[in-house]
């Protein structure tokens, strides 16, 4: 943050403000207090008769993975919403939505991924899209690991696959211990 | 959005990018687009002995009203860290997260909010703090249904009460009908 997108000012400056405990981006000149705070991920684990929908990026980051379905939640909408937009724009399939799976938490990166359970309507999907190289079903035993875009996703899968009828919401956080690097 | 925060233009044009499907807030001098998304309220339904821990709230908006401990949450936190700062914040309580048990969109002011149950660790807490005029553990059939302060709170509180085993997230959302007030 640069300039005060209030008043136009640069006089930023950091600190804690008066009956806060928080380092906050302040306005000297009109004294604005910018909040940041963590963006949310929705998405979803689309199942269609014991299979998964997944969907390889078209775009950065991690381009060419494999990932759940899966974006930033949009003003103006419910957090369920938000996971069914996901799978619409990255796959072209129509999901309900079942329940909340997995609360996955990036403290580092200040992203929390919340990934619903859902039933395709059918197993209309669209072979690629303009956010997916490729969209597939996959059997559970099948799931290409090594390949996967992001850790959440990971899990996600990870947890369904140990417990398919588990209705409490596995909770979970990004490590760089997960991806073999030492902090 | 008056001035952009990266370059401090005041050429901020309100409209939908190229490969996009909703309006944002892009700068015509740097080119930056300003993307804004709903913020993430996390809090607890605080339990111990059966009974419930609330707080009056100290703070605007809905000053003097009871509330379970929830409040933004923070950069750098995970979700469920952040609903244990807000007990203790607003109870200086200590609570062990045992589970997420609401999911309560309110699509209208760009917020979610999760709240979590747990068990506080003792009955110490703080009768009053500067977030909170007056914290209290109620008995369930003593909750004041009509001083309760956001929708989310009694949502969470009512879910909660009507199967307190449940281990299914319970999803839900704001509509200005459950203030019986008409769109
Ligand atoms: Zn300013
Ligand atoms: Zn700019």
């Amino acid at each position: 943050m640069n300039f005060c997108s209030h008043c136009g000012s640069q006089e930023i400056r950091f600190e804690i403000p008066a009956d806060d405990t928080f380092m906050r981006h302040i306005c000297s000149n009109c004294g604005t207090i910018h909040y940041q705070n963590p963006k949310m991920v929705v998405g979803c684990l689309p199942l269609y008769k014991g299979k998964v929908l997944m969907a390889r990026r078209a775009i950065e980051p991690r381009l060419g993975l494999w990932n759940l379905p899966a974006g930033f939640m949009e003003n103006g909408e419910k957090a369920e919403e938000g996971a069914i937009r996901e799978v619409w724009e990255e796959t072209e399939a129509k999901v309900k939505i079942d329940r909340l799976h997995a609360l996955y938490s990036l403290p580092q990166f200040n992203q929390v991924y919340l990934h619903f359970i859902g039933e395709l309507e059918s197993d209309q999907f669209a072979k690629r899209t303009s956010e997916s190289l490729e969209v597939k079903l996959f059997d559970f035993d099948e799931i290409p690991w090594d390949e996967i875009a992001f850790e959440s996703s990971t899990f996600a899968l990870k947890k369904y696959l140990k417990n398919p009828d588990s209705e409490k919401v596995h909770i979970g956080y990004f490590h760089y211990k997960h991806l073999g690097i030492k902090e």
